[in-house]
């Protein structure tokens, strides 16, 4: 299959540009009976969506989500879930300028060099307006694994540019704009990115994300582990530079005795694996962290050429996340439950009988 | 597909134990007319196998490669490729105490857990014996890379436990046995290393692994990215607890204006995001860094169970890596050249014209 | 990859059921810089259209295709084609006899058996309907093949029940409400089915299916051969019960003198291996034939169970074809034309060079 | 994934030409658990290989396979089953002729069409030896679904060129050269066979496989139909030019009365479908049938071409099957069991509960 499809058993194929009449994903090989309807998707979808502080960009979209197929009578039926979402603030704009230019450290340039033709409106299919699917996808995945296995994701902002939290409370992240468990922490992440929006600058971050109660057993040596399948779905988040799972990079200076998470009787006394060993879940917490880069849109300006090679200074104006990472929590949960959800799927399918 | 098959055009699915007759793999989607000899795998083979010095696992492997087929007259035939390597030094033992008890952070458990049987015998499938197929397969990427695209592929280490290295010279990369391109550190990374045996503890380790002359337009959104395929097949290794593309984690405290490669008629300035934008090849350097964690068979005791839940102290003796990050840069870099290998016969397929 | 997605670099994934609120399909993989609009679609949907004779299922579907994604400025991009269609003549009705009881011969045994629920309604899922997607994508693959490579792609019905064609002019296909290329048949056609339209019955079809100026070397050795996925592809559409390639079943009589094809300097002397030698196209026309089954909705009564499992005798009024082979003629068409592109993509993707 | 792997759960990966050192595979996904050893595929393994009669190529392969990975103290582990069969019988030989002309009727020509490039040693990987691997991975198909879900599968030869069977005892199958379950027919086959054998001729066959006790819910809407797999997995055997489900091509003729299968109580009247609705299996028998073209590589001199393109008259002599047919029953009967196997997975990962 082509690059926009994720998923061997449970499986998410994407479509839709930012500026297009619509976006789109097919989510194919969920289970019959599972009760489904818009609004359990629609909570992350609003919880991801622009405009709801002045810390995202001020875009309004209304990520209204519809059900096309796969639900009949409030369950689902086994066969593939068509999902839309009508594209609708196309703000008409004079996109004149930014056709023929790259912005640095955009996929601009990729996609012209690969394609030889792009979507130059807003970023087209490389818009983090994209990511909407995969919470609405994801969030199908999040209910089933919860319904059926208790499974639990949730993430939170760990890191706004130098800013880290200390402090992890679950109940506080949907609480304030940028996802942070550390409630102490929210007025310097207000005063630095109103600082920042004065700049006309942006700025990295990063984000946690976590599953409990993940039955021992989920991954598959030696290709499809389950933290190879996880670092594939997290670094595929627009922006994300860095995967960890567990420990991170934190081992590489740790000696074996000091990461080696011993067991008793009572469980694992540690979690530097995160979760996984050999590639295959443990039952303890899946925990798995992402660096996401500051955005490429700022308006300060950068050097940069056009298509026609020549050199040009380019500032990006418009409605610009100036931390991408605020609102990737949703995203990153999304990923996370849509790889566990899959690999739940396939244990099953070899082994079935405890896993069923 | 099953779990032990990786890419989609250029396939490699491998098989095989540590302590079985043999490791294989099937290499298909092989261009014909590759010019291929056992001896183009063996010397990456060698760069891996342990027992080269004081600081790996005194295992003797010989490791020597056979092919099987896909291979005529000294070219590949377009046909799958068929490699192997015959398991030599088995070392009769008793396995009565192992057959029972999980090492504290090994695969032992989570086989056993999926499973419900194991292959005990020196790891069984979860050996890091298996990276030798990685390779194997790797070096016929590597090799149509640099013949067909002049692309290079390379590696180093650049941290062991506590010591970073501060210059890069590649040329000092294989005159170490650590892989170390800052000849500077060698001498302190051989008393670590000798301190730490005496101790019968283990160590983590960061490689980085990087590629030149990599076209622009390799990588397909959203999914696919290259940068996604790149942290899979990386976080599929043994021990990789971490993946970073570029600036990686350092993109969290980044704003946009040092994150972001400014671009000029001579090229890009910086490098921070690792040659892959929106997830396509750039054209620039593919920069890449994986942490290792320490190997968890060290002698010094730890608390775990056994297979009927009863409290266990757990010592590993026998022959194991202490760092099994010091032979992870052959690994690292076969597995970068078989995602570019990849994705290179998805972008002509797609697109075929410049790129064929 | 889940059951609703078909190809490996050109993939198409469909949804949607026949009395939801939309049809639509995600293809993926496609080149960019293909000109593309609604009508290069529309032609071949019509074609496939019910309603336009005495002769098919009176249902009304205008069949109106929107693009969603991947086309911009008039041409594809290279990301993903969003396609859909908006079901309309949705007549509401009485559906709480089909709820309970099983259509001989018809899918709703089998997706009960195997879902445990089923969306009723007109077929669901199982419905002929489904077949619009791959008439859809499939023009898109027709309309590449045809600009690119020359191929063309087109078929007829060889048989009606009884009625066999005895001549073959492409100028007729289009000319009459069965795709008959015999004109001198199409009359006995009307009349056969007028009195099986009497008689409340339904009969089988075969159809012919064929590409001409297909490049030599499509198709992959062992399992991926072009024939076997053709084979697929054609057995994958609603009724069809037989495939076959070149003399087919009557290579089963045939000596070796007779079938196989003798080559000269002009050329091959016959085509009884279908265009097909190994897996793999030799450059002669592809020949594919299907065989359709009569279709079970029928107003004769029959005898089934009902979901308890007691006996019923079912008769199905409404709106159906008495003859599902008569507009199955575009839809073989579409889905050869998917396993062309596909596997024209593919060669490229190995070989590049000539093929590209 | 590239052309020689089958199955999406269950999946054989395929490696080797007839001439080279070694044909192999790799069964991915198998369950863990199932005692397996060798002898378990030398059964089928026998049933196929040539040189039992004086009907089939005299070439002498003892076809010996062996277990290199997956199976650990005489039960699968769930990780990869690597088989290995060592090539023997390479009757050293004079190919100058071969190498350079092409055989009417001969995958030869194709492959030197696509690859540029062939191993022209008896066949290279179009050898018909190729399809050792699937009788030895479907053997493990079929023994798991027959110990976990009394599935049986079986096949017969049912036409012979003109030679058609009249009565079906299971029981003859492997009692007679050609696999006739007619034994009243087997004096007549020997006596078509030896007239043939002298005109240095080759013919036709056709197979019948089918499999009994397949649980109803087998095959995925609407492309991985399990009609549509078999139809795949059964036209990649060498020399198949044709399939049918269940009534096939006669369902062309049928009118809907005669070809619904009417259901009571007490099961289904007949079974025309084959035992599959909608691309699901009903839990009524799978039936499927093949058509194998005679053999290219016969005495009788014909028309063809070199790879300069200059005309040439071809003879094959050497060791071949007048009738590739007699010893395909084992191979799709394999085929199928891979197919039922693989899709019983799926489900069983898919629904859980009652398939597990």
């Amino acid at each position: 299959m082509s690059g926009n499809t994720l998923g061997k058993l449970f499986t998410v194929t994407s479509f839709g540009e930012s500026h297009g009449p619509a976006l789109g994903c097919v989510v194919d090989g969920c289970p019959p009976g599972l009760e489904l309807c818009e609004s359990d998707m629609q909570r992350d979808l609003d919880r991801r969506k622009p405009g709801q502080s002045r810390f995202t960009t001020q875009r309004r979209e209304d990520d209204a989500i519809n059900i096309l197929s796969g639900v009949f009578e409030g369950k689902t039926t086994g066969t593939p879930i068509g999902l839309l979402i009508h594209n609708k603030d196309q703000r008409s704009k004079d996109y004149s300028k930014i056709k023929e230019q790259f912005r640095p450290a955009h996929a601009d340039y990729t996609y012209w060099k690969k394609y030889g033709v792009r979507d130059y409106r807003g970023g087209g299919r490389s818009s983090a307006r994209e990511t909407a699917m995969r919470v609405a996808a994801g969030a199908i995945a999040k209910k089933y694994l919860k319904e059926r296995y208790s499974v639990e994701v949730r993430g939170y902002l760990s890191q706004l540019g130098p800013i880290k939290i200390e402090s992890i409370d679950f109940e506080q992240v949907d609480q304030n704009p940028f996802f942070s468990p550390d409630k102490s922490k929210v007025d310097e992440m207000e005063a630095f990115m109103t600082a920042l929006n004065k700049e006309g600058n942006s700025i990295g971050a990063k984000i946690v994300v976590q599953a409990s109660n993940v039955p021992a057993g989920l991954g598959e040596p030696v290709f499809d582990r389950l933290d190879a399948d996880i670092a594939k779905a997290l670094m595929s988040i627009n922006a994300v530079k860095g995967v960890e799972i567990g420990a991170g990079f934190d081992a590489v200076a740790q000696k074996g005795t000091e990461h080696r998470d011993e067991i008793t009787v009572d469980g694992f006394l540690s979690n530097n694996a995160g979760g996984i060993l050999g590639g295959i879940s443990s039952g303890q917490d899946i925990m798995a962290s992402i660096a996401l880069k500051p955005t490429s849109s700022i308006r300060i300006p950068g050097k940069s050429i056009n298509t026609m090679g020549e050199p040009e200074e380019v500032v990006t104006t418009g409605r610009h996340d100036p931390c991408v990472g605020i609102r990737a929590t949703p995203i990153a949960e999304a990923m996370l439950a849509l790889v566990l959800m899959d690999h739940l799927l396939r244990v099953r399918g070899q082994i079935g009988g405890n896993f069923a």
